[in-house]
């Protein structure tokens, strides 16, 4: 299996199963409706484990252009190969949001609220003020990226016995700083679902709130940079 | 221990773990009463966990037909082993099935609804539209036996050491696919257990919908035919 | 350490933070009040964890009667030594319990009710029918040392790394097969703390409830047997 | 990286998850809100995790001046780094504290309670005793310390691959004695934490309830001396 393809699928499976607890959880006549927070944050940490161990050995399974813009700038991987790998998490979370509404179709339908909908795609804040939103999002990434830099090695990015770790990490993230906006610390998980929810026939669906799109990327993005600038300088 | 009764084995394990957390949920006076979707995910990762660490040195640790399905038509397993692997599965869930109602019968006595003791068995859609169960089945049985693949090894199946992967795969499946159909993922689970429930003298039960039956059959082997397809020509 | 003062180390670990746990939940003014089946079943999951990792390397943690008797049924344990592994572990169980009212003190004095204060203690069923509790702790008690004699080794009994394993199961077990009775499955485990509870100056304390207390010390113990035979003659 | 920066970098990271879930728990408008005893037990642990698994190579991962002063006690530590550890320790915490502030100041804005808001930061009994209060944090550090010594090596403390059994005693002591006092079991935790209280310009902020904070440093100090003790001379 090729990177680009490992990428594909490894974050195909992430935001497959990560949108999906997601809808479980926030849609009506689902099982898991109203499972709280523990199913939530515990559904994303297992979505990661299974896309970390099932990409490690094909890509470093970074399946997150925070990771990978992160070890770019540390110098342990080639900015030529950023542009593919940035497309294959993007297209992977695009088609893992697609799974989602096959999947929880009949929930859609009965769900009427726009937001709700709009909630199992991408991340929308509890409190809605960018400049603050920006700071979580960038400080949660911060810790995020320099606990994944601790785990990963230089060569090879993260292995299968990696999966784990980072699954926790993850669930600590989710857990502790994902409740002002949702933590995205991830800027495909949320940009990918949110073009599948502006592509999918969605029944009473609302905008795409692309006024908010910029949040979840720019913050993960500048998060991970100043994770990787004092992983670099102070923490090795 | 042969290959044949380790699948017994495990598999009943799963059932009597599985079921049981089900029955603990739902089941009148029972302590874990309404614990929801957390308890019931957990519960049934964890009874996979014992079940694929049991049976793996011995049987390989199939444990479901969509499994073994998955692994004779990639190659990994010989046709000829397949009758006795699943009607060892079904034989190993109806006893674990039996094994709950034992435990339970005081609170199934304490449960008047026929709806909800047959819940306990075999799966339920949230919202009836077998077209769209099926669906869900098919992608949560494909993202299952996907990595499952990727946690096996052709030659021998599942080991010991696999069980946890395998659980987590279990958790995050449910956690996340489970809302709309229950997420049988596997033939056995749901028909060994809708049999028990066929033979068994439960006060008050309902018919056993063998109307909705064929669901949890077909879409896990479909989605298993798929995962071994995508598997084999795509991801290796 | 002396195997003798590993299991009083180890079982005191098991019930100070498992029947901790119980406090925390069922008691008035404890911040974990109402936590649910979610956090009871963890709590003694990861005290089990504690229990054996520590004790493991010094007697093979078994840290319950059940477990011990099936070893020696089975051959793996010497039947001299049961009498002063018992005893630790009832030992080990009344310091545990001892602990938990030290640390719980002032929520007891805030609880009127003397079957909550009992309840900490030592396990009561959801519904009182002795012949059904203790039909459901034989089968527990079959499943958990069944898999307990999977994991451990015939010389050695459980080391350091089975802690993980053991601990699963005991989060199965008791998510799954736990409603009825409160999943004693280690007559040490409930007698031990029973006897604390009748020896200490609980305030307000209601009588020890001894008419049961032949439940969860016979239905392991049959439990333990049969796996020890089933194990020794259908399974190896 | 230095052992001094390491206990900085892991005692920030334990702190700013840790407190993190406890805000995302109790602070108005939070995603988390209302999550529950296993939200935060798992919070916590999980920031254990990470804190221990990023400087056990760098520092042992002490993160805790409880554990330095245990190690010191028993001859495994030299005295005269514990006053740079320990200053390490409660810089950091105070660090982590900060940056919960950062990502959940509009959280904070949005609760008026003060003692919630302080809630965030440091311990508060569930019913105030300082007697019983310093009676339950010497038992729980105790238990705690106890097990961290048998999976610490004397000469190292704790390594990566400890970070696992240590965030289980974490969740186990967290869910079990965790209830009357919200287990500080380590000075740095509560102090740290309450001196960012004090010096930041919280809105409508109470006081730092100064009356109350010996109880957790003095309590975990002295469990941690008597567990040094036990396992010196009698545990080894």
């Amino acid at each position: 299996m090729s990177p680009f393809l490992a990428e594909i699928i490894g974050t195909a499976f992430i935001i497959a199963l990560g949108d999906g607890v997601v809808a479980n959880v926030i849609l009506n006549k689902s099982k898991g409706n109203g499972g709280g927070w523990m199913v939530i944050t515990m559904g994303w940490a297992m979505a990661v484990f299974i896309g970390v161990y099932c990409a490690a050995q094909y890509s470093g399974a970074h399946l997150n252009p925070a990771v990978t813009f992160a070890l770019a700038l540390k110098g342990d991987f080639p900015w030529q190969e950023v542009p593919a790998y940035v497309a294959a998490q993007l297209l992977g979370a695009m088609l893992g949001a697609f799974l989602v509404w096959l999947c929880y179709k009949q929930q859609f339908d009965e769900t009427s609220d726009g937001n709700t909908k709009l909630g199992v795609f991408c991340t929308i804040p509890a409190v809605r003020n960018k400049g603050y939103n920006f700071l979580t999002e960038f400080v949660a990434t911060l810790v995020f990226v320099i606990a994944v830099l601790f785990i990963s090695k230089p060569a090879t990015g993260l292995g299968s016995l990696d999966a784990l770790p980072v699954a926790f990490v993850v669930l600590a993230i989710g857990l502790s700083l994902g409740g002002p906006t949702g933590y995205a610390i991830n800027p495909a998980r949320d940009l990918g679902p949110r073009l599948t929810h502006f592509l999918l026939p969605i029944k009473d669906k609302r905008d795409s709130d692309w006024g908010y799109a910029w949040v979840p990327i720019l913050g993960p993005l500048c998060g991970a940079a100043a994770a990787a600038f004092i992983f670099k300088y102070c923490l090795q």
